[in-house]
């Protein structure tokens, strides 16, 4: 059974909805890429907006594309302390109670009354991953990763589509706390 | 054998020479007392320093008193990223070719050669503690964290010494990874 993958890490950013797009950005704005990510069909935008809580402020926070059905930050639970907030810690979609905040872009702001999470780690598998790993959809595993920094993650959710290409996603706390580099191997463990 | 130990999370902070501190806040300056820290005799002061590398700064760091031989600062990776230094994963004390980079006060500034490390998890432990546990100074042990965001720390260090209190220390990115608060239960495994 296949034990091995790459890691990566996430930095905070925000998928917004079409209509946050032109609220923030302009009517009828679209999004420009600036780079594609790991998973097929997602990618960096250039757009960049500030997350303001009732504590502080996240400047720059890219925007990730494209555009979904429901607008959502995730941040790290540092970034949730310097907004005011407390961010929980969920998987991707799941907002449902979580805190909201203003987003502010060149052309507008948006309140939104929820959508800031801190993401749950997980693992992107294809469909071919997951049988070469012998799992399935919302499977949970445990990830060693090596190092001086060295640490075994529990709780970590995989995610099983035909659109996904085979990548742990950690935050920017959880890769630090390992010391980790993006493209890292790291292992299943039982 | 006993296997559990509170952990606590350490901010990011300084510790100066009475050189660095009549520098910063002027001659004949001694640090005041803010509160008393877990382990007897260290105290956090109400003094604060910012400390400037090439690409930024972190504004209000705290020192840490009472004064030490060697300046030492403790910031987390992604610390070291905002100011543009790369910490190396260190035991505090071992500042041997770390980076340096300029700390500023209210009355002056230094610019340290070296210093600025991103510190070591460890666990503090009086003697009779270590005797419970089975340990001595400069084992190393893994620590199991519970939760949504549980993992297992690899690495953890031992130290030992007839002035410190049982209390497991890391940097607020490994303590935001697996969600601690200060105070929670962790457990030594094998």
């Amino acid at each position: 059974m296949k034990k091995e993958l790459p890691i990566a890490l996430s930095n905070r950013h925000i998928h917004l909805t079409n209509e946050h797009i032109e609220k923030l950005f302009g009517k009828g704005y679209k999004l420009n890429k600036l780079k594609d990510l790991s998973q097929p069909g997602q990618f960096a935008s250039k757009e960049k907006v500030d997350i303001v809580g009732p504590k502080g402020e996240l400047k720059g926070v890219r925007v990730l594309g494209p555009a979904r059905n429901k607008t959502q930050a995730e941040i790290s639970l540092s970034d949730g302390f310097k907004l005011g907030i407390k961010p929980p810690v969920r998987n991707s979609g799941d907002i449902e109670d979580s805190p909201g905040g203003k987003i502010v872009g060149p052309k507008g702001e948006v309140e939104i009354g929820r959508g800031i999470i801190a993401a749950s780690r997980h693992i992107h598998m294809h469909i071919k991953d997951a049988k070469e790993f012998g799992l399935k959809d919302n499977d949970t595993v445990r990830v060693k990763v090596p190092g001086e920094r060295g640490l075994t993650f529990d709780n970590v959710l995989v995610r099983v589509n035909e659109n996904y290409a085979l990548e742990m996603h950690v935050d920017v706390e959880e890769g630090n706390a390992c010391g980790v580099k993006n493209g890292q191997i790291v292992e299943l463990v039982g």
